[in-house]
């Protein structure tokens, strides 16, 4: 095939679509106001304001007033954690119950709260990347105030039973909340549905602007300023509106919500293609769960093809992909993701991560299955890891010509 | 004159240059990628984003290192100070130094601190809107770990002696921080020489977009984060880059650095045209020093004529202006930065400020000085607050006919 570019990197970020773009347009230079100010173009922006959390609200199903608009989903997550953890240490409860293989959004904040004297119980996943509803329940103590579980993992796709977790927290009277930042736009999310009590999402994961993105929090429930200021987002998030951006993100969640079904199907078929071709490279193996899985996620690991080299070589065919997170590409550490699972060290540090979206195509797939062979095959040549397998030195632990 | 559309509420903010949503545009569907992302697509918005941080440091006298990306002003204060304070604490220094009338992304970050064991000293502004660099030593003690001085005020737009500040704090060994939002791209700004230890600006006050803005953190000084995650920003500042945002918000500061000579020429001249006319409404008093305030502020009272009336009388000639902040609209106190000037309640309360910018022309200013006085007396024949002037039930603090 000819040379072409292949980004699928889209759990990374993704392009803006048109409709996003021509959503935001007309907020530079036209309803360019500040929504806080009471002549006229001031309230054409705050019109766009509101008109956009009624339409974001309708999408997530729930109350616009139970929209809070942020700069992305690492604040969204920050602020949902901080109020719950802030909400139970009122109430004595400083316990609280996670994931080993959380966004670092959520982690993170999770170990600044222990330094602050909250205890966490972070949940092994299994080597299918799930946890389950029942595992939730036996984690949750008298004195837990949160629960926080991704929807979608940005690493391995697998998606959480969280509409069980939900309706466990709800049981047990626990607060519930899922960093969905992989998961809205790409796979129906409801939060009334879902037994969700906050929720967290960014734009750019779904073609829309950067820098900007949304939080649920349920009407009842106290949520805590993180930027202190002004009192745009009813007293709970200081700073100017980006309207261009919530206008932009607003498009953007539309267009995806009413494609979602068919662009599920065709992606889970793009998805599966690719990973029944990539799987005759010998000692490959997949991570995370085939079927509960998201549609545009394949996530590989190739024994003795290390996953920074891979990334170059196919770059430099045009194939655009990570190893792991794109928020953990300076770290040198193997993803915490990968080892959450159970994979040893190598293997996890020899892992390939292709997120599709609706702007591939099948001659991407088609592309994709003939260079990447190629380029496994150009580093294991280059590795001095690969000779380890090859002399025998490290054991394959990926079976050798066809894997699952 | 006929009727016109003007836009004087600048403060509040500006509409986008053409320049910076021409840098933009190309972030949305062509520079797409996360910078973190290893890929060709990743390592060209990464550039974008090495190349926007050397010429945003160009512009403010400082090392690319020490520019930080937020999502904006408030953003950049909360973390500014909460990162002074949490270095305070480790030395057991708690006590901060600021003004009476900080924009409240200042006021409420101290506020909170306060609840965790900080003091306060907040300086009374003298009543032409300033304060003296000695009135800051004085202040200083030796548990102080941070003073806090804004650049130009939001709304009254006076300039405060930074600089001398700046100094007075190098000689006590205390961090300074300035909330610039106000300054920069307004008036010349260099942190090497305005002795600044942390800044915090953002784009949408200078024709940039909204949602994206900057902190300055001196080199050796420790920033701590706030919203937690990925490593972007050296690990100070979590979320995926805001590239089109950044890449806007750099245009936008050169093209304001560019013209500042001129602009500042031009809109002080309009400045003061406007005062002198306005003066000879009777009853008005300008607020704030006549000569140390931005180019383009200007802020009055007219007795017995409340301010949410005239900016919506205004409003209906086609004038956007503002009474107080925008971030305060909804309140419905009386501006605090007007109270600390020693303004009496009911004379706050009848305020307006008009802000220009360089998009203003003389033809707006001339339209202004038509419209308002019939502005501001139509408002006071309908107030019962006039009434009460009139009936001598309350004393003319402002003169009469013509007033300085």
């Amino acid at each position: 095939m000819e040379k072409r570019t292949v980004y699928a990197d889209n759990a990374a970020t993704t392009a803006m679509s048109m409709r996003a773009i021509e959503a935001m347009t007309p907020c530079f230079m036209k309803i360019y106001g500040n929504p806080s100010s009471l002549h006229s173009i001031g309230q054409e922006a705050k019109e766009v304001l509101v008109d956009c959390r009624e339409r974001m609200a309708a999408r997530l199903g729930c109350k616009p007033e139970e929209i809070y608009f942020t700069s992305g989903g690492s604040e969204a997550d920050n602020q949902c954690i901080r109020s719950a953890a802030l909400l139970g240490a009122r109430k004595g409860k400083r316990h609280i119950v996670s994931t080993a293989f959380e966004h670092h959004a959520v982690l993170h904040t999770l170990d600044k709260l222990k330094k602050e004297g909250f205890e966490v119980t972070l949940l092994d996943v299994h080597n299918n990347g799930l946890i389950t509803a029942e595992e939730v329940r036996a984690a949750i103590r008298p004195d837990t105030c949160l629960v926080t579980v991704m929807y979608a993992n940005n690493e391995i796709g697998t998606i959480q039973p969280i509409r069980e977790i939900g309706r466990v927290c709800r049981e047990m009277g626990v607060i519930f909340h899922t960093d969905a930042v992989q998961a809205v736009g790409h796979i129906p999310v409801n939060v009334a549905e879902d037994n969700v009590d906050m929720l967290s999402l960014s734009a750019h994961k779904f073609h829309g602007p950067k820098g900007v993105g949304a939080l649920y929090c349920k009407k009842g429930l106290p949520l805590s300023t993180l930027i202190e200021g002004g009192a745009q987002e009813r007293g709970k998030r200081a700073g100017t509106e980006n309207i261009a951006g919530i206008a932009g993100m607003t498009a953007a969640l539309e267009e995806a919500c009413e494609h979602l079904e068919e662009n599920m199907e065709r992606l889970t078929k793009m998805r599966d293609r690719l990973i029944e071709g990539l799987k005759k490279i010998p000692y490959s193996g997949l991570n995370g769960d085939a079927k509960r899985r998201l549609p545009g996620n394949v996530n590989m690991s190739f024994e003795g093809a290390e996953g920074e080299s891979l990334i170059l070589y196919a770059s430099a065919e045009g194939i655009c992909l990570s190893s792991g997170s794109a928020c953990t590409t300076a770290s040198l550490q193997p993803s915490h993701v990968l080892m959450s699972l159970g994979l040893p060290h190598e293997v996890a540090h020899c892992s390939l991560r292709i997120t599709l979206a609706d702007t591939n195509s099948e001659e991407d797939v088609d592309y994709m299955l003939e260079k990447l062979p190629k380029v496994v095959e150009r580093v294991r040549n280059i590795s001095s890891l690969w000779d380890d397998y090859v002399s025998g030195k490290i054991p394959h632990v990926l079976g050798g010509k066809t894997q699952g």
